[in-house]
């Protein structure tokens, strides 16, 4: 038995893709156990004194997902209209929010869109570029790939995540 | 041109390592300029009230950063006395701290000694299993490699960043 796994092109790609997929996932599945558990006052309620809401933190980690899907070439977005209060604007913007149970369905809508559609991809797809990179600036930059926005997305989501911890109660 | 990155199996395994220590460095980059602008004072706050002080944290990456030498296979780890105060306990438990500008120079170092055992990584050696994996378990899941401990501890690392912006002053 050997240190070093022997494989194929396409095994490796199917063992990276599985690692980001895999990092995604339970990022995802942690601040999806999270906002289940948090009732709609904690989520009113501020991370830290003068930040971010819980609810403002909902929709945005929502709006973020839901930006993926188009970014990703997994069809079109779905709830266009969090971009300004939840993208655009900081928190107590004073821009109307949708309430909180229909964020909560938003964020499981966008999620498993997204779910479905990385389930759908193949290992050669995800080296492929996202739809926001150029075809000359990918043939300079190939780590521009599809993968490469699911790695990036998760460190964005898990930022977050660490700050919502903070509206659990003390243990 | 096409949308798809022709390449061996060599350059792929590159472009992902590539991906991976870009996300890692870009997260303890993020962490390094944090720690380097808080004042002591402020890395004395707590980030939210009753949580975590930015020194605990500081004292916490420090040592899961150490901790990854060995992991890595880069040699012996430089600062164990961390583990007790800041993984086995939480903050506030009594025990010692080293002073804020200590615990500074060990987390400049712990990351200047796991840079240069990256760097120093050569592709295949990222897919072999790191230390605290049999060779029998990772016959069965090859996922847990070497490049897999730097994907999880950025994610480990950008939640605590999440929570250490709350230091700063409100913009």
């Amino acid at each position: 038995m050997s240190d070093f796994a022997v494989t194929t092109e396409t095994q490796t790609k199917e063992l990276f893709i599985k690692m980001v997929v895999a990092a995604w996932d339970a990022s995802t599945g942690q601040v999806n156990k999270l906002f289940d558990e948090l009732s709609d006052e904690q989520l009113a309620a501020e991370c830290s004194p003068g930040r971010n809401t819980g609810i403002y933190l909902l929709g945005h980690l929502a709006a973020v997902t839901d930006r993926m899907i188009p970014l990703l070439g997994f069809g079109e977005r779905l709830y266009p209209q969090l971009d300004q209060p939840f993208l655009a604007s900081p928190d107590k913007s004073g821009l109307e929010m949708p309430p909180v149970t229909e964020l909560k369905k938003y964020w499981k809508e966008v999620n498993a869109k997204l779910s479905a559609g990385i389930a759908a991809t193949t290992p050669d797809e995800w080296f492929a570029k996202h739809t926001a990179v150029s075809a000359e600036d990918f043939a300079k930059e190939p780590h521009r790939n599809k993968l490469n926005v699911l790695l990036g997305r998760t460190n964005h989501q898990t930022s977050h995540y660490g700050q919502l911890l903070y509206l659990k109660p003390k243990s």
